[in-house]
């Protein structure tokens, strides 16, 4: 089945109002294996509308339309709809009572115009009874087409589809779509697919699609079969080789993400860590705090942004610092060493480097970074150079560090 | 002149990316004046992207894409917009150059495939050079058809709009569009508009549009003119008049953030400060690091996760962390004297609440957060309710801890 969304709304294109409703959908039915061809937005103007709409039922099977179904003139997605399959609306009484009942719950009077809400098809229509607003949403199938009617604000339009929608669509689905996620981090996008490519080329069911996220890579595996169980067979050789490609690379499968894997590695280990950051400055450790109950691990953090602070913090050495400025490995080897030291925990992680605009120089340029990581008194320090502005070096730089921890907490008890 | 806006990938269609760009640049074709008729979103499929591109051809003046402009084989926008003009493109030599720095920098290697993203018009095209990744934009305009073809992530697609495309677009209007900027902390959208919404409702010209962004609001206010002095004169009243009725919640005019703001404030006023952050973790410290040049004034951040850390780091006492707990106003003041004392600094400022979800009582909810401020000696404790999720409950109380320094600030010598 083949579909489109089309968001009817003058207000869209006049960016006030953030088109959420067409990721929700595209999500959702990606998720019941209908594949979406095109997201439209068109404004309240009856012939561009009418063109959107009969263009649409030209191409695809389904279509599910958001807004432009309220009560005043120039709300049109419905007429139009009827229209195209030589639809007769008629008032429906349920749908009038409901409207009529809304309006007494809030304290507000219905005026006239309200009743408009309450037409709907005389014949191949099924009205989808609304909730939470006024408008109830329609679907109209007819002729191998089908139109899905929704209205426009997400509090309305996601509950309609959860509840009334999704169970209709269910119905019609011969194929099942499933697909699975590969999560690879310090690689890009480009560098992936090049390691990969043969193995994209190769399939068909199921497609390999590669995507950049920010900060990662990803890896979207998707087989369409006539059962979940099916799919997943054939997804499972794919995910293997991809796996075995690219190695230690891939950090996780499914919704997750980079600080959520190194919290719950540090948790399931009982290893406590603490941070001491120069040119992240803050970053690492809030990249631990996203995840709810790193409190059990992380003890704490220092941003010791000057020399005075690495030394008083962390007890680098005042000769370290002079020897080989606060920008070296000897540096964040210090740094890693003297906050686990003086917080007692099991791992330090450091960060010191040049996130620039200014401060770099021929020998140490901006975006040269260290990464110290010191694991129960053993110490490592990895340099990296990274491009881009000021607060994207000290991204990656967040990222890598992250990675580096995953990587080292494998072979950990 | 009428625009449509097209975002070209197959990831929006999946749903796994939120097509942002497309409510970014119709709110500034608005402020242009350039109506946008259509947003479509079209998969990675040649055939059709070819049919999209061309029934826009048909219909617009102006078609503004997003992404395809990618390394890989089914980044296609660039073919298909040349093929239509009947424009070869041709390697350019200075675009090459950038992306091939751009992978010297991070220190990966360029693999052949990224020669592709190098590929420009040959007659009729301006090339957008990309300040933040390795895709140049591209400008084609032949037989009164534009094109402006940009690539997909916001962080490269706003930059490259604001810089470079919309002075090439004003020089294509008759009149002028001069837009200032107030930007408004510690009130929300609708508040704000409430606020001001008579004197919003009064202007035609110009115009006034509030919206949200991160963490903040904005107040843009746009007058139409034959120059931009006259423009000017016309926005001079309405501004001062809203900044009458906002008084000192306006924090700047203009493309600025809070963070550069206080930091300006710290470095001007020669003041040094230092950060002990427990909620926020890092945040707050992070925020302030995004200054380049902020090392003048910030000595240190530390994130004293545990109540162990808040005693050895910044001397808490164990009585106050006992009597009245760590999320506790008392704690708050003894982090920030602790900060400033253990670092010397003029100033400590402290963070200390319940992100969530989990850990909230009847008596300390879940958003609730202490902010500590100790300025000379001087130390005030504010008290703040937060909603939302962990993570936006963090992002609010380091917003509102900058937004207390920076009114702190003002009276400060």
């Amino acid at each position: 089945m083949k579909a489109e969304i089309i968001a009817v709304g003058t207000e869209i294109l006049l960016g006030d109002i953030l088109n959420t409703n067409a990721q929700y959908l595209s999500k959702e039915l990606a998720q019941l294996g209908i594949e979406v061809y095109f997201q439209t937005v068109v404004g309240d103007n009856p012939q561009r509308l009418k063109d959107t709409l009969y263009q649409a039922f030209s191409r695809a099977d389904l279509i599910i339309t958001t807004g432009g179904l309220g009560p005043t003139e120039d709300d049109l997605t419905k007429e139009t709809a009827a229209a195209y399959f030589g639809e007769e609306l008629v008032l429906d009484a349920r749908a009038l009572g409901r409207i009529q009942k809304y309006f007494d719950r809030t304290g507000r009077v219905m005026t006239e115009n309200n009743r408009k809400q309450a037409m709907v098809p005389k014949e191949h229509g099924i009205v989808l009874y609304n909730d939470n607003g006024t408008a109830p949403g329609i679907i109209i199938e007819k002729n191998n087409k089908i139109i899905v009617m929704l209205p426009g604000p997400p509090k309305e339009t996601v509950p309609m589809f959860e509840n009334q929608v999704k169970p209709y669509l269910q119905t019609k689905q011969e194929y099942t779509f499933v697909s699975e996620i590969l999560r690879v981090a310090s690689v890009g996008e480009s560098a992936m697919e090049t390691l990969v490519k043969d193995i994209i080329d190769a399939q068909t069911n199921p497609t390999i699609a590669p995507y950049a996220k920010f900060g990662e890579s990803i890896l979207r595996i998707t087989a369409k079969a006539k059962t979940e169980a099916e799919a997943k067979t054939l997804i499972a050789p794919i995910k293997a080789a991809l796996r075995e490609r690219l190695g230690s690379a891939v950090y996780a499968e499914g919704e997750t993400n980079m600080q959520t894997v190194v919290a719950q590695l540090l948790l399931s280990k009982h290893l406590t860590i603490a941070v001491a950051e120069s040119c992240t400055g803050g970053l690492l450790t809030s990249a631990l705090v996203e995840y709810p109950g790193i409190s059990e691990v992380l003890l704490e953090g220092c941003v010791t942004y000057s020399n005075q602070a690495k030394m008083q913090r962390l007890g680098v050495q005042a000769q370290t610092l002079e020897t080989y400025t606060a920008v070296s490995a000897q540096t964040a080897a210090e740094m890693a060493e003297g906050i686990a030291k003086t917080s007692g925990a099991d791992i330090g992680i450091s960060t010191t480097g040049i996130a620039g605009p200014d401060g770099g120089t021929a020998e140490k340029p901006v975006g040269l970074v260290y990464i110290g990581l010191s694991i129960k008194g053993k110490t490592t320090v990895t340099e990296y150079h990274y491009t881009g502005k000021r607060n994207q070096i000290r991204e990656r730089a967040t990222m890598y560090a992250l990675d580096l921890l995953r990587k080292a907490l494998q072979y950990e008890a």
